[in-house]
């Protein structure tokens, strides 16, 4: 059975000001200084899906620089744009229905544009052994990320009973995002996982599992079927779309389904969801400074220094985030990267100019 | 009897990085948000001795430099540039010369380009108190700081007995920067004030003086005495100012001279000796922080924020510098503003490139 990456892609990054904006979102960012997350993701897969089996599911208002970004590594064709935002659901549903039209039967890996994964070889070990599960079942797999802290940004997956031959549970319950109280309690049962957004299933699986339980989502996008791969596919697309409910996949389908695997992995997950996530991705000195660019770092400790051309010199600090960017700056202890979103949402509602 | 201002204007200002460079030092940058330093100097003695009365001292490296920021204020020739780097000695000699040469007798009141004055009523009140003294007397005058904390950065002068119907002393002793002990006896004893490197004297006191104490420099700079004011000055001056003694007034004249005054002052004098002190010459918000340019701070306390064009944003930090210039940017917590010299010394010595 042929298998096939389609990578989610259409973020925003307000967390991520200033490297990050509207039009230049987390995953088109080159933040480890190896190459953009969302090329990260596909080549991170290679050895398991070549990079020619990926798709890129983006927004119309992001889908040229994507394009640009993406340079030589897919072919731009497999870049689909979404004409309106909407959640996970409406945008997997598309993507299942392209790969059924163009290939009949397939696995497919969902995954998110803009997460790091330090240990790429147990993450590929674990995708792998979800694609075989896939196959045998008609289940809808998903990864679940074996937590460390008891954190209150993720979701949460608790296991139900072992399927047997495999590392995977029955996935008993879908948690939102917890108090703190709550995450303590799930991290000592040792029974729950973190949601990382990451499925595998066969697309007769997850178009099964859609016309089950988001209905009329399916049966108003099975109208447009027919015209996917033609000439008319985007103008249908725009008419569609903007119909679909916003919904996420969790929530519309995962929760809902009869038959879902969780497959616990550790393979140094994060979601990359505030600046002070560069500091698991940026090479560090010797006393902890994660630092890139043209920076100069001295008796200090545990700062994240993100430097471009400019010169940047940063002394006697410690657990401090310096974002240099050719048009802004960020200055921020690292404690307080949750608080970024504010600022670029202030700077929005006051249409400020940034240089 | 007519008076003049003479500036000294030669230093360099590596404490001042990165705002500050070796060709762009400290007197010519506008700090305050009014006017460069240098020129905030002289206007601010404008009410006693007219700018049209102001003579500067800098040194060739900066002369062009200078002459172009001064626009207006007072006329090019006015700027006199020293061949080579001295201290403060052969630099007022020079002065003095000049000022005979023209004028003969006069006061002449000797300034730093780069203090900061807060109460500038009170600098001139005092001044020209010192002006009066040195008419009816052949002594030197200085200005000394009333100290309000155990300063030792500063050097110190001690006063003697009072001269009747002045407000000032006989200066009993000059001390140099002393250790935290000893300024905490000077400062409890009252009978200190900081030196501030203001001078006030005819131009035969100071001459005398010369004559006396550094009798082998006033030799060799009378040789060119001729030539002040003709075609010949600069190429003679060249050929002597090398050779002058490396010694600063203080040393060299304050400390050896008879009969030295010192005025009390209370003006809210500072020296500007680093980043810091823009606290005192920026606008506050109500959280203490000083900004400056396209800055956005948000839940923070005591911060200087100094920015160009390009928005800085600074959120959740305390007592922490943030200097942004076009080529460099400089993060630096508050009371580590001495440090920074290190800095400006560790980027000449590695040939850094700065953006």
């Amino acid at each position: 059975m042929r298998a096939f990456t389609v990578v989610m892609a259409g973020g925003g990054g307000s967390r991520f000001w200033p490297l990050s904006r509207q039009e230049y979102p987390k995953q088109l960012l080159n933040l480890s200084g190896r190459d953009i997350m969302l090329n990260d993701t596909i080549l991170r897969m290679e050895p398991v899906i070549s990079r020619t089996n990926a798709y890129i599911v983006t927004n119309a208002a992001q889908e040229k620089l994507t394009k640009k970004l993406l340079a030589a590594r897919i072919p731009k064709r497999h870049v689909l744009a979404e004409p309106a935002r909407r959640n996970t659901a409406p945008c997997i549903l598309y993507a299942a229905l392209m790969l059924k039209k163009k290939y009949g039967e397939a696995v497919m890996c969902v995954l998110p544009a803009d997460h790091f994964i330090a240990d790429e070889e147990a993450y590929r070990a674990c995708i792998k052994e979800a694609m075989g599960i896939a196959k045998k079942t008609d289940g809808l797999v998903t990864i679940g990320i074996r937590p460390d802290c008891p954190a209150t940004g993720y979701g949460y997956i608790a296991c139900g009973e072992k399927l047997p031959k495999t590392e995977a549970y029955r996935a008993a319950a879908f948690r939102e995002k917890p108090d703190r109280e709550t995450a303590k309690g799930y991290l000592s049962s040792g029974n729950y996982l973190w949601n990382a957004g990451i499925f595998v299933w066969k697309i007769s699986s997850i178009l099964a599992a859609y016309q089950a339980h988001l209905p009329a989502m399916y049966e108003e996008m099975m109208k447009l079927y027919d015209d996917i791969g033609t000439k008319y596919e985007t103008q249908r697309l725009e008419s569609v779309y903007p119909l679909l409910e916003n919904i996420s996949v969790d929530y519309g389908i995962m929760e809902k389904a009869e038959e879902v695997y969780v497959l616990p992995c550790d393979c140094g997950w994060n979601d990359v969801g505030s600046l002070d996530a560069l500091a698991l991705m940026l090479p560090k000195d010797t006393d902890g400074n994660a630092i890139r660019g043209n920076a100069m770092v001295q008796d200090s400790k545990g700062c994240i220094v993100s430097a471009g051309k400019r010169l940047v010199a940063v002394t006697g600090c410690e657990d401090l985030m310096v974002i240099d960017t050719e048009d802004a700056l960020l200055v921020c202890p690292k404690d307080r990267a949750q608080d970024v979103r504010k600022i670029a949402e202030r700077l929005e509602t006051e249409q400020r100019s940034e240089g």
